[in-house]
């Protein structure tokens, strides 16, 4: 047995400015769904064979209705995450020496479904430092190649933002390049869907993965996928088995109650979409702060997401003196209760600003700025 | 928007008696994990890069000290569930024209996974009413007749108990089989691990699949895979792009508070285990019950699990003249607040004794025998 271990979480109360977390605080409504549904396979408690069918509670209506009117796609299903929407697309389209084409911001997790669903990777180059951009006609350029050495592309992937600048790519450009080549574009929606408005349709993509726990307010690990009419039989292809039951989900997918954190958070996620701008304009404010401080921000300058990547040579030169070496920039946060910030990072890190207080936002600067002028 | 419906469940307070249910209900301890850890990637306030890699809250010890010794494997993960752990396995042990053997009471998860890995299916026969039984030398037969014909067989895979009849095979004889044919055995133990004492190492088993909301006191959907010394490099290869990262588990898989339910159920679930011979002995007397009232159980008998199905002739017999018709054995359950018998169905059903008090079960078989003596 386990020694005697603490099952508290040691952050609640403080500032949470990690990027991987802010997204997925819960709604109090999915705090109370979480608490009604937290039984193992209570959802099933009317099931008529197939998760998307239970109208009790009303699955159903949200796998059907809400969620690919919310996503701009004609399907859409709920899954276990992000990645493993992004691996059943991958995995359903996959084909002997078949290859993926996507962004060098690319998340590791789409590599790793790459190589999972085998099928070889080309990436699109990323500029150099300060941006760190994927030009849309690096597609083109890539795409080119490959159909005159006759390489089968089954895929194309963009990160929407990726996960270390927030860099936002233009999607429907890259998307047009990718259907002249008669290549379908997935869209890796992680740090997108729930935070930000996301249309499918609009940018022309063929498929959306999105992520519950990462955007949507939702209790992980639970994810969207959104497919458009196209790729609808390719993609959910039912068993030969059991004529219910979608392959590539395995019968049934987020089976307990991260789907109902999912749904009882909706609505709020719908309405906090629809406020993006003002998220953006925290973002930037916080960005001339920091830089202000001698803390540059990377990527899309005006940046136009929450995430932002920092390079703090300001703070690297304290680590090299101060009494903690260069676990000082977290303990110096930590005092402050401020949490999110990789321990031992000084050089560079990246934050989120995603749903925090104008006064939050503001006693963060401070933080830094109090750090940058005591520590020795 | 969805129209306004519930997000209430409308079965707590009932004695449930549905299978699929019985042993995955929270203890005290998970119901405060899962509301310490509901927010979407809190268990990644400190994660050094890998889920099983975190050690605050205790993953790290859970994965590779208490899960292994429980399963009595050599490695464990953490995965998103039994049909996912089981899926992972065939995934990474697929080959061009491979096939899997499987009992013909398997549950459809391990079709539709050998079906997503592109493997083939043969099944061992099942033996015809009452019993439903495997006979262990059905895996001969199929093995030999596959080694004649040069078919690969790249696994072999056995339902422990399986989810119809809850009949407990042999599986020391099966995976004595397997192995002398060199075929891996994995045995699908989303009913028995977390209920009854399961050792792969006594029995001889390369893989152990469990389910966390299924039979381990946890949020869904979690669960658990066991992987003998053998199988280790080829079921939990690195990635070529990120070699922290597990290919078949794509980097991570229980990345919520799935994971910590179960870790906070776990010392309960290992008690309880331990309390297994009171489980069939309650099984048993609740069979023998069901049959004095002319409801007769199918499969293993003496029954050797809680799960257990009933051909119900004299509930069929009502229904013909019932005023609810077939609906009528449901209404009458929940009247007296008994869930867990899919609604519409009285000529046979399969429930489950497990954790219920002798006063419950008493209480239900009261129940049954009311309805049938009352019900014109």
């Amino acid at each position: 047995m386990a020694k005697k271990t603490s099952l508290k979480r040691s952050t609640h109360g403080m500032i949470n400015i990690d990027p991987l977390q802010r997204g997925g605080i819960l709604t109090p409504k999915a705090r109370e769904a979480l608490a009604e549904w937290g039984d193992g396979y209570s959802i099933c408690d009317f099931c008529p064979g197939k998760l998307e069918e239970i109208k009790k509670p009303p699955i159903h209506n949200f796998v059907y209705d809400d969620l690919p009117t919310f996503l701009g796609v004609d399907h859409a299903r709920v899954t276990n995450g992000a990645r493993e929407s992004i691996f059943a697309v991958m995995h359903a389209l996959s084909k002997k020496d078949g290859c993926v084409v996507m962004d060098g911001n690319a998340h590791y997790t789409s590599l790793v479904s790459a190589e999972r669903a085998g099928l070889s990777i080309s990436q699109v180059p990323v500029s150099d430092r300060p941006e760190y951009k994927i030009d849309p006609e690096g597609y083109a350029d890539i795409l080119e190649k490959k159909q005159n050495s006759g390489e089968k592309v089954v895929l194309a992937v963009l990160t929407y933002p990726d996960g270390n600048y927030g860099n936002i790519v233009d999607a429907k450009k890259v998307s047009t390049i990718c259907h002249e080549y008669e290549v379908p574009l997935l869209l890796n929606c992680a740090y997108s869907v729930g935070r930000m408005p996301v249309s499918a349709k609009d940018l022309g993509v063929d498929f959306i993965a999105g992520s519950g726990h990462k955007s949507m307010a939702a209790c992980g690990p639970v994810g969207v996928l959104g497919i458009s009419e196209q790729y609808h039989d390719l993609t959910l292809k039912r068993s030969a088995y059991n004529k219910n039951k979608e392959i590539e989900l395995l019968g049934c997918t987020a089976r307990g109650a991260t789907i109902m954190t999912l749904i009882a958070s909706f609505p709020t996620v719908v309405a906090r979409v629809a406020e993006w701008d003002h998220e953006v304009k925290k973002a930037r404010w916080f960005s001339k702060a920091m830089g202000d401080l001698g803390m540059h921000q990377m990527g899309d300058n005006p940046h136009n997401h929450d995430l932002m990547f920092f390079e703090t040579p300001v703070l690297y030169e304290i680590s090299k003196h101060a009494k903690k070496g260069r676990f000082f920039l977290y303990k110096e946060l930590k005092k402050r209760k401020i949490h999110g910030i990789k321990s031992g990072l000084t050089k560079y890190f990246k934050l989120s600003t995603y749903g925090l207080s104008d006064d939050d936002l503001r006693y963060v600067i401070n933080a830094f700025d109090d750090i940058i002028a005591t520590t020795v």
